[in-house]
């Protein structure tokens, strides 16, 4: 495909979802499908599918459909995930624990080199075999290790302060679980994950679609 | 203002952050704010906020600036968070303990009454004051104590089944947080949170946007 070619972002968000499918064919050992097919699966029209997946070019074929594993690298490709990524968790607390905990993430290339938090109860012991180490050390981690994400999994109070650490360390990415906003210069990347306002979201459908 | 007026979906997804911004502002018991105030907060145009706000009628004053209370609590109606929902959670592991102990959920009336577990030995336990309950015992307790919302926090492989048991007792609405897509009837809420696809969007937006 055209690398410069501008990929719209309602395709980039389909992207995701498109890739767990075809790895899940991947996994059944499915070498190719239908456009047809694979809307039946992911209950979206054909038409947006290919619409969709003809961005990157050449892997639709009339008549032969797609070839899985080429699609679902070259998805990947254009996730960047065919690279890996070097996360630290800040905060050991529940949800960094239990990101710790989650190998899924590994699975995708995002491997948990260590994690920080300020509890001196906490400092020295690992989770899942990754240590937790002082937050006085998370700059200087950060510069040495080629850390390029960081999630930031503390209670909102501290996550401002916490968060401008990260960008003098010269972060690329921030996935951040605190809730609130963080302001950070253009090109650090930050990927909220806002859980109340997710059951929020729910809560408004309930009230107005719901049964 | 006109209960029927149908609000586009865009403005809904932008409640939940007015509605944090708001309640941060009755902390400091600020009464009342203009929408350049509130807008340099946010970080949006003053204009998108009379917009996005003007759905909600009667709040904003020409010289006044809106009424940060009143705002707060029409935004929450309109969320349906005014009311209680009464929730449990499905899958007593790392996220699901996480989910119980974080009780920013319960602050927004979002009731977490009973976990479930297949795990023998966490079945009677408490996590938070929530007990652990077996999974045999999910579809009655859901019917029997007007349990609105499942969070499904169990692994990928048993997601589909448990929400169809959910289904079956009628529940209303599911958070769900398995790396699969869930099918329910219409009038089954889902709110998804994949924390893998997050991942993914962030890696996408390093490679693209990053420094």
């Amino acid at each position: 495909m055209d690398e410069n070619k501008k990929i719209s972002s309602a395709v980039i968000r389909r992207l995701p979802r498109y890739y767990r499918y075809l790895g899940e064919l991947l996994e059944n050992n499915v070498t190719r499908i239908s456009s047809k097919e694979l809307s039946e699966r992911m209950k979206v029209t054909a038409s947006q599918i290919r619409q969709d997946l003809n961005n990157f070019g050449g892997f639709g074929q009339q008549g032969y459909g797609y070839n899985v594993e080429s699609l679902y690298n070259e998805i990947a490709k254009i996730l960047g995930i065919d690279k890996q990524h070097r996360m630290v968790i800040v905060g050991a607390g529940n949800f960094g624990s239990a990101v710790a905990k989650y190998d899924d993430f590994a699975k995708r290339g995002f491997v948990i080199t260590s994690m920080f938090d300020k509890d001196p109860e906490k400092i020295g012991k690992t989770i899942s075999g990754v240590k937790i180490r002082p937050m006085e050390e998370l700059k200087d981690y950060i510069k040495m290790n080629d850390i390029d994400i960081a999630a930031l999994m503390i209670p909102t109070e501290y996550a401002i302060d916490t968060a401008q650490i990260l960008v003098d360390a010269g972060i690329k990415g921030i996935w951040n679980f605190a809730h609130t906003d963080l302001s950070v210069p253009e090109d650090v990347i930050v990927e909220n994950v806002h859980l109340s306002e997710s059951l929020m979201r729910l809560s408004y459908n309930l009230k107005n679609y719901g049964n």
